[in-house]
């Protein structure tokens, strides 16, 4: 069976063929619906055609997929004891390993989603203050729960009422945001950096930063870090401790548990009496496998370094790509950091070139995408970045 | 390590030492909180003492927990192809394996929590309708997401203004409560039956399911059922079929997968298009092991036709209980089907009964719940449920 055949048999079971933001409907033709296998840097589709894989499964794949170490401690786990009625030791070994790990964490909450975290952290810091808003950035991803996803469709205003935005690296937004809701405000909540889709990408500003802890330490309200999609791959410690700034609450997922399903919630003391109230929950966040999971990953990740291995090798990519750019006559903006890059041709606003570029490479088997951030991993070693350089200039030479 | 040591070390790392369901900090104590090993309908705990299990991970576990034949084939597919950037051909077996089963659905999404799939049926209802009222059972639980878990702690009004509530079973009240809402209703969300903690359970009544079609049917407005708790237990089709009522929604999770982190949406015709326009994801909802996981599950209900089962050896688990209850001289109150029991001391209110009786229990090797509905699996076989009376009856005599 062919992946059209597959996409012909979804059609009929699956609403418009596929949901979410795994569907191709977004993408250009050519990018593959379904896979059949995954190895280290490497996913295999349907029809057996091989890719070098610059998405990560947007971002779990952190150590190479299929990992012998971490699929090992999983998989014992799972043979010993994956679900029951309360968890394994694995929890607190866990917890103990990220609350060590973390410079602002002094407890930890398990779920599955980025977005059960992201909520929680919502809940835990209106519980603490009694107050209701949370400021979000306009245009930030939190999530698809419609307080997150806000004016999509099934979501009705309320939803996202409390929820007022101001603009990333903005300090006079933030700040008049804050004084705005004065007396409601409950938290703000922000992205290591600003990574929204379909936009080049914004490195975090260290005296926006500074700036929104103090309107948090004024208004006694929450500092809430959305740490899912880059935690890890920018830093072990929450994102912003490079900026000086420490966190009250931070939202993790993806990759902690190298693709195995698990989410965290990391809090500071002061937090930890309004979470220990919070009623929160769901059917497998005790699961153990993810959590033996995550402790391999976790101390494979330190002993790589990973940060700095995988800026590393994505700033080779990224010299290597303005370099074949250049050679070939196009402009180039690359943005974000190295570990999760976004690639956009210059003038090419509706991505027309950028979609062109990314079948070009997938007909030479590397795996790109046109206007969502991509992710490198410990598996996407130099070698790796060379051979995916040299089959890029051939898809730049056809461009 | 003794359970008492591992919740002196997670008290330090987890927000008063436990959260959500799986905390024993409302139970008496007796109960343990950490667990080593799993098989069949067994727990073991981390002092190594062995329970036979009558919460099956509060619903997950349905066929027996490490089943040799699910689980070869939730690994194999792991080794081969779990995560990557879509999903693999089992996405589509498995939502043409539901889609045949069960009876109104004709197209399927899939998820991780129960609550992202009643959140996701929610959606769809406002979606296709351009109303924004949902009307919930009150006391009903569908998640514990703030919509659903209303009046917790961090939980603004506005999260759940839209969701008013009706009576369970009562025909007035939710006739009632769909006049109020006219012009707005979007949708009514329903259990299998009535299963709140802490109180007796009720069966559905018919003529109440009957009612209820019929206001969604004269307002265009969705039927959703939750049936995340009860789903493949009750039966393997929808559990409101046997009472002639065909849903338009269903929200499912739980033991679809045997304790495999999946949980799914499926839905009729006429709301496949507006699934098919609204956006929901998350990072690990295209997971093949879990799907993998489920199509064996699916096929091991199906071939052991597990609700009639698992019905009749909870029947004879009730029927046992009655007698040595009887015998013992103290009035036993028992409700729910027999495959999700609920077991609860006349006049006990305060559960005080209840609470010495499963600490009782334990003692003696079996694991109960003083005031929230058991699970029965295929693993409670005759031989497990004699030995299982033959110690409460011990556990009885003691009380």
């Amino acid at each position: 069976m062919t992946d059209e055949e597959w996409r012909s048999r979804a059609s009929q079971v699956i609403p418009g063929g596929m949901y979410g933001h795994m569907s191709t409907r977004a993408l250009p033709d050519g990018y593959p619906q379904f896979f059949r296998a995954a190895n280290g840097c490497r996913l295999t589709d349907v029809d057996g055609n091989e890719y070098i894989d610059f998405m990560c499964s947007y971002g779990p794949m952190i150590a190479g997929y299929g990992h012998p170490e971490i699929q090992a401690a999983a998989n014992q786990q799972r043979h010993d004891y994956d679900i029951g009625n309360g968890p394994s030791k694995e929890i607190v070994l866990l917890a103990e390993t990220l609350t060590d790990q973390v410079s602002h964490a002094e407890w930890a909450i398990f779920a599955k989603n980025g977005n059960d975290a992201t909520t929680i952290c919502n809940m835990i810091a209106r519980a603490k203050s009694g107050r209701r808003k949370i400021l979000v950035a306009d245009g930030a991803y939190h999530g698809a729960q419609p307080w997150a996803a806000r004016r999509t469709n099934g979501t009705p205003e309320e939803d996202y009422v409390h929820f007022p935005t101001y603009e990333f690296n903005n300090i006079a937004s933030v700040v008049d945001a804050a004084e705005r809701v004065r007396g409601d405000l409950a938290g703000i909540m922000v992205s290591a950096f600003k990574h929204d889709a379909g936009q080049p990408q914004a490195l975090t500003d260290p005296e926006f930063a500074r700036v929104v802890r103090k309107i948090c330490d004024d208004y006694d309200a929450a500092l809430i870090l959305d740490d899912v999609r880059a935690g890890m791959r920018l830093s072990l410690d929450a994102s912003w401790t490079e900026h000086g700034v420490q966190v009250d609450l931070s939202a993790w997922g993806k990759c902690i548990g190298n693709g195995e399903p698990i989410a965290a919630v990391l809090g500071s003391e002061p937090w930890r009496e309004a979470a220990s109230r919070t009623f929160v929950t769901g059917s497998f966040w005790y699961q153990s496998a993810p959590m033996a999971s995550a402790l391999v990953t976790l101390k494979v990740l330190n002993e790589a370094n990973a940060p700095n291995y995988i800026e590393e090798v994505g700033q080779h990519f990224r010299d290597g790509l303005a370099e074949i750019a250049q050679r070939h006559g196009h402009g180039l903006s690359q943005s974000g950091p190295p570990q999760m890059p976004t690639v956009m041709f210059d003038g090419d606003t509706r991505f027309e070139k950028g979609n062109r570029f990314c079948q070009l490479a997938l007909s030479q088997g590397v795996y790109l995408h046109p206007w969502h951030n991509m992710f490198l991993s410990l598996a996407h070693n130099e070698s790796v970045i060379s051979e995916s350089l040299d089959r890029l200039d051939k898809a730049m030479g056809q461009l």
